[in-house]
């Protein structure tokens, strides 16, 4: 069987023939429709990952059928997406030791074939294509953690979305949306503000803009009951200001770096919580699954790319003008 | 009736005679017999509180027995405790925009009367002096909402309590002892861990100490699932880093200053909460009184005075020996 595997962050990724396996008990084999790309990918693929482990066949996001399962041949031949998030543990409130990302060091989803824990498959969503159902697994389960699990985002709250086009942002967005609150996003193009409108946003602004803080304000002067960040630096600072009293911010990334020097005075007051992120459990994974189907929430796919074509879809993963998810087919 | 009233920041306090009051319908006049001295007291009288209106009776925590209750006169006679959060309002996420402390803007408990609403009074714990429960109220309060109802603490928990000897941190180490929880101290001085050792903590550090947090880990090595802190300041970056997976922070005051420059990465992979508490809200002060009776908790008192001696009750409350309440006694 094909997969795309990094043997080396000195090297780009290659397809390789692989031998195929055959899943133990507890474990399936999944025949592989089409993947998603994360950003994670591209990290890996320049050495800048914790704990890098190689070779690998890359990939974090899948949806394909069941081709042997051992356990319970009934379930052969069904449609399923798989849960990224491998031995999260049994505590809701923070994944176990043992817990590590399909990817990395597992083999991932850019191949032909999988083998994957049993718990990990879940049926995919029926309104969905493949390709849509590739798109949702480590994106979409970070973005319901943090906005459901943790945030607890009810309707009618306000709640900003920083850095819109990156394919957790737009989740959130699209379950915020459902759970029927006021979105507000911050992007660094008009036309992803614009694209945001589109799936429900009630309107943006633009973080490079010196007074960006001013006109969020000017358009929701309520403030904000939920922030979700994955940027952290400077501009983390005034978002905390923007909070409203028992106003909660999830942040799961920091790519512009360190927060800066914060007075807790700003905060205990209004009783903020600052919740920390990442990933989720398959619980999470198999509630966020049941609110997609509900709601009819369909990922947003910026771009769809043969496996041979892997180069073009990992340079448009880190594209400036990326709004959504680029997918592989596989088969 | 006597009351110790600040008329300007300028000033020192000054017992004056002030006229007797009766309570409209909603309100109770107390006949007070003790009153408990908080640091916000000596914040106020320095003019480095936000918001000062004077002139102004001072005081937050006060027991008594009921004088007069227009609503229902069965409850004369009884001796209670006053829950010092006015107008917390109905939500328990946060104190509503009404919301005050008493003892400044409306007037407080260093008096031999005080009127204050009837959802304000509940029965003093019938295992305590009445000096004891004077201690009880502003700072058992915000120690409730901080380990219990924001950081919900959890029988055989590490927790790490910063700056023992102040009284929030005495109670937040009682409250912590009793719901079975491991617990340590930092404090500036080795005779305050020895007290705290004998109301049951597991051990302590000098935060003095330059090598604070490899003693701190030393003692438990097993990391901390809940921090509570009030200082703030550069300390807190090291707070951070002691967090397991899971942890919660609780912090409800600054009084070291700003938090220092944190690297986001250092939180979200471990699902850590940084959560800002203030005070709490009447149903939390009920809770915390059945729990102090269940579990037959006594406020830690430093020091008592006869009102006359008010001068001397201020300069232990700043003192830096102080471990524990400095209380007043009116009746």
């Amino acid at each position: 069987m094909r997969a795309l595997v990094l043997e080396s962050t000195a090297e780009t990724p290659k397809i390789i023939e692989k031998e195929t396996l055959s899943p133990s008990p507890g474990f399936v084999k999944i025949r592989l429709h089409a993947a998603g790309w994360n950003r994670r990918d591209y990290w890996i693929t320049q050495g800048k990952y914790p704990l890098i482990t190689l070779p690998v066949t890359m990939g974090s996001d899948g949806c394909g059928f069941v081709e042997d399962c051992p356990d319970n041949p009934d379930v052969i031949g069904q449609e399923v997406v798989i849960c990224p998030s491998m031995n999260w543990g049994e505590n809701d409130l923070h994944q176990s030791s043992q817990f590590h990302i399909l990817g990395m060091p597992s083999d991932g989803t850019f191949a032909e074939e999988i083998i994957v824990p049993i718990e990990n498959i879940f049926p995919k969503p029926p309104h969905l294509t493949v390709e849509q159902s590739a798109a949702l697994p480590l994106a979409g389960l970070t973005a319901w953690r943090a906005v459901i699990s943790r945030a607890k985002l009810k309707e009618k709250e306000n709640i900003l979305i920083t850095g819109i086009g990156g394919s957790t942002a737009i989740f959130a967005l699209q379950f915020a949306v459902a759970t029927g609150a006021n979105v507000f996003v911050t992007s660094s193009s008009t036309e992803k503000i614009e694209k945001a409108k589109l799936l429900g946003a009630n309107g943006g602004v633009l973080y490079t803009d010196q007074a960006w803080e001013k006109k969020i304000k000017a358009i929701c002067p309520l403030g904000f009951d939920v922030i979700i960040d994955s940027a952290g630096g400077a501009g983390f600072g005034h978002l905390v200001k923007l909070l409203n009293m028992g106003g909660r911010l999830v942040f799961f990334g920091g790519t512009q770096g360190r927060w800066p020097s914060i007075l807790p005075q700003y905060l205990f007051f209004k009783q903020v919580s600052l919740l920390a992120s990442t990933m989720g459990s398959p619980r999470e994974f198999e509630e966020m699954l049941h609110f997609i189907s509900t709601n009819k929430i369909i990922p947003v796919i910026d771009s769809i790319f043969p496996l041979d074509d892997y180069p073009l879809a990992l340079e448009r993963t880190t594209h400036k003008d990326r709004f959504g998810k680029v997918v592989l087919q596989i088969d």
